[in-house]
């Protein structure tokens, strides 16, 4: 046995032993796996298709940013040649600026993330809503053009064949990141707008303590776009960016959230996507092993 | 001018000359100012009681370990001398475990409490609902639990004249402290009990992110048994437990939520409370000083 294959038995981050073994390549299991490239952020976007063939992971949730780096195009060829599904691409948004000149800014990236996201063969882009901007303390303003620099998004996220998937976020997040605040705020956003052309990101980290969550999924249905899986683990890392943990490692019920959303009807990829400064510390091919073992023993059983 | 007179000018924790002037005792903007011990946490009851006579703060939120030290009768004899009112006693509940042995302890505690906030004058204990138990992942059970550990408390609470009041904490609070975590949530628990005997805290920092918090307010109405002020600072400390900063050095509207609450009809007073390694590292007086000319800067005028 080799050092890299001994370590691929160790649990990331905790270094323990696994207790599952790890699927192998072609499991029905990781049938709707997907590694969304944040949880190896160390990789390029070529190392992580390699690593997902590798682990037999056929999905990925892409970044503009690293898919940039070798160009929409050939990222698109290279993913098409490894057989591997988009699930999502990561990220449009940032809509909370009451700057007029930067909300063109803003509308234009997001209307070229969703040609990337298209020509990816993505069924959705992910909106990080945006926080407060700088010195502003109105959340109820800083909402409302959240709300309607989505909906001037609509027309072309129907052209393309793209949802925009709202991504409620942590109230931790509320004042630098993102004002949608909980999945039932997200719905709201949503409702009077066309279901294929926007969705919401149920991400188990960012929802996973909303008081009724349970009916709010069940309320999501059709509307949910990407289901995301990563950890609540305490005590918190000193960096709230990177404090979300390995499925397992913490507070988070996967199997009854899981079940909620499946019975919710989705029937998409799952997403695997944690930042956390020690997961991206460690070995890539440890991470997505671990995240198989994770992904199997507590997510796939209730989808 | 000594150097402990230039310090009181000299906003904490920032450091910088302080923009307004340091309302005198007397002044009728402090009518309803009250101090939370855990503002000064360095500071015994008796270094607390003497520091809001020196500043002219009329009120003071109690907690119980302090209290304790001294014994809660001569504390009340204190506080009567000094003239100061007893807005809250902090704090009850933790009312999550599953076991029987404990939740009997717990109750127990929470009718000693009551006690000792009776016999301090106070008009509420505030009730933390405590996190998720050891291993525990399931969120709605644990709500359920403080729920009924909460109901069991209000024939005392209506006995002893101290009603309970349910605080709400911020969703970062989930797993490790308080699994009530919106108002709505804590309205919803509330609503079936007597309002006399159960009430809600509104503190700034838990609850200033949630959507539709101004319509929650309304709906509160009577049940504010508690209005906290402190404030959501980013970045956010390393330790979160220590995460609030003074009021006016962040992203929360406290003219807004102050306004709602009074509103709302709330009458009473107005508790500073923060956590915050470099506020307890300051100087008391200080601190006392920062925190009335934020008070009647950002809260009292809308109050």
């Amino acid at each position: 046995m080799t050092a890299t294959e001994q370590a691929l038995d160790l649990d990331v981050p905790s270094g323990v032993p696994a207790r599952t073994a790890t699927p192998p390549p072609g499991d029905a299991r990781l049938a709707r796996l997907s590694l969304n490239q944040k949880t190896v952020d160390g990789w390029s976007l070529r190392e992580a298709i390699d690593g997902c063939v590798a682990a037999g992971i056929p999905s990925i949730g892409a970044w503009r940013e690293p898919v940039a780096e070798v160009g929409v195009t050939s990222a698109a060829g290279w993913l098409r040649d490894a057989g591997l599904r988009v699930s999502s691409v990561c990220r449009g948004g940032f809509f909370t600026t009451a700057d007029p000149a930067e909300q063109r800014m803003r509308h234009d990236d997001n209307m070229r993330a969703l040609d990337e996201a298209a020509e990816l063969g993505a069924p959705c882009l992910v909106l990080v809503p945006g926080g407060l901007p700088a010195g502003d303390r109105d959340l109820v303003r800083a909402r409302a053009r959240a709300a309607a620099a989505i909906e001037a998004l609509v027309p072309h996220a129907l052209d393309v064949g793209v949802r925009l998937a709202i991504e409620p976020m942590h109230p931790i997040f509320a004042a630098d990141r993102g004002v949608v605040s909980t999945l039932a705020q997200a719905l709201d956003l949503a409702e009077p707008l066309p279901v294929e052309a926007v969705g919401v990101v149920v991400d188990t980290f960012h929802v996973w303590w909303e008081p009724g969550i349970e009916e709010q999924i069940a309320r999501a249905g059709d509307r949910i776009a990407s289901y995301q899986v990563c950890e609540w683990i305490t005590p918190l890392p000193a960096d709230t960016l990177l404090s979300r943990g390995m499925m397992g490692d913490g507070h988070i019920d996967f199997p009854h959230l899981t079940a909620c959303v499946a019975a919710a009807g989705y029937r998409g990829d799952v997403e695997v996507e944690i930042f956390n400064a020690e997961v991206w510390a460690a070995d890539g091919h440890a991470v997505l092993a671990t995240s198989a073992r994770r992904y199997v023993e507590l997510v796939e059983p209730h989808l």
